[in-house]
């Protein structure tokens, strides 16, 4: 789908997404937190999509069951109730990453 | 502020400031990660009180400020130029905080 | 779902599911009040289950449907017109329960 | 200020502020009931203004201090500890209210 | 939809679905200008529902797909990579009105 | 204070700023109808800062204040009456840079 975004010549939105990769790249905070970063972000502004990208990346970075659901706690404290629906969507979608 | 919000005996109320006190405790992941996981919500988020809160206990939890930059690049790119008024506040922020 | 989320031992995210039962608790305020107040800030905020979930529970607390609709109202004008959608799936929501 | 905004002659704007007027008007649901809608839809939008204002309005449907907090519960539990400050300026507020 | 929410005799709901419908009326600032303004909130906002429609609307305007992807442009800047999964249904969507 | 952000040399957070800038260029879409999309985003996302500064740049390309109620009105029926105090505060605004 991304590629359909491309195919048209929209210098704005080439540049946003070439940036969105770079903000993820270990610099002074290493690759994990800052995928943690992203994944907390998602929860809290509760964008489904977002947040099984976000878990995906944290899982290759090697963030960990116990370390995902603190992260999650950190979410739903933060943004609230509101924020269960897409908790529960995210620990379905983990455990299918898991049983993989 | 908060003891006149605890003299009123509401334990709803009560127990969700403890659970958010619990919330940043050190664990699977370490303070420092954790507070800055709850300075990029409050960012995205766009409250003010909760960024200084956040960028105080991060600068406490040994946070320095090229990790600071990259954790405010994380809250701007996911949350986008509304994030932008707010950024200037909290680099304002950390300034002063510095600068004591 | 929530048992799976349940199994794994993280105790914010545990006590704050708890808490979350515990707010609409009758109290000061009486069940269908505190459901209705639910559903208005689901609403709001736009969460599909969550609003669902607080008419099923509304109903059950005897809210019927010139009092959902007035309901509906407050988060129509609140919210504004994005919440449109929202109120479709809710009224569709709402009509099946009334149906069974 | 509403004064100038009406100044303005622009009908939609003019018939906005006409029906949010209207929306908060006893009906199947009482003043009462409308104005907590009213104020935990603004806590959750975290808006301090419209916090402000509903609570001088429930207080003069005759809402008392342990309902205003269980419906204060209702927002932060919803919301979550971003609406913290604003549940600290609403008490504030209140406070002054009640002191006067 | 609406007709089963019409239905219900709600005159706030009512009214609101009136007035959404006169606000992007042609007036001081032409339709073409206003469903790209309802785009670019509904994007920020992230509502595919409401995009979709606006979608629809700017192209019955005359907005041809440069114009389309400018809009996208301020939508994704403004609302960040949060807004990137509807953008992303966006250009389904317009893809598929355009090959119809 | 935007100076003092560039001080750190952090590239994502200048690309990003470098970009926003970028987006408001007269490109398929004019200059005038770009701020105009901007305004009406931050009134939905309810950013007074940004709104400001969206009324001052709408001004410099020629909107007028038929022009400025109109987008107000988008603003105000998509986003709801949370956006009220935001309204006030843009007229005032709009008024005060008219008077000079």
């Amino acid at each position: 789908m991304n590629e359909r975004i491309f195919e048209h010549d929209n210098q704005v939105v080439r540049r946003f997404f070439a940036l969105d990769t770079q903000t993820y790249k270990s610099g002074a905070l290493d690759l994990k937190t800052k995928e943690l970063l992203g994944l907390v972000a998602s929860l809290v502004l509760r964008c489904d999509d977002c947040i099984s990208y976000h878990i995906a990346q944290c899982r290759d970075a090697g963030v960990d069951r116990n370390e995902f659901f603190e992260a999650f706690s950190v979410g739903l404290v933060v943004g609230g109730s509101i924020v269960i629906p897409h908790l529960r969507r995210a620990v379905d979608f983990l455990d299918r990453l898991e049983a993989e």
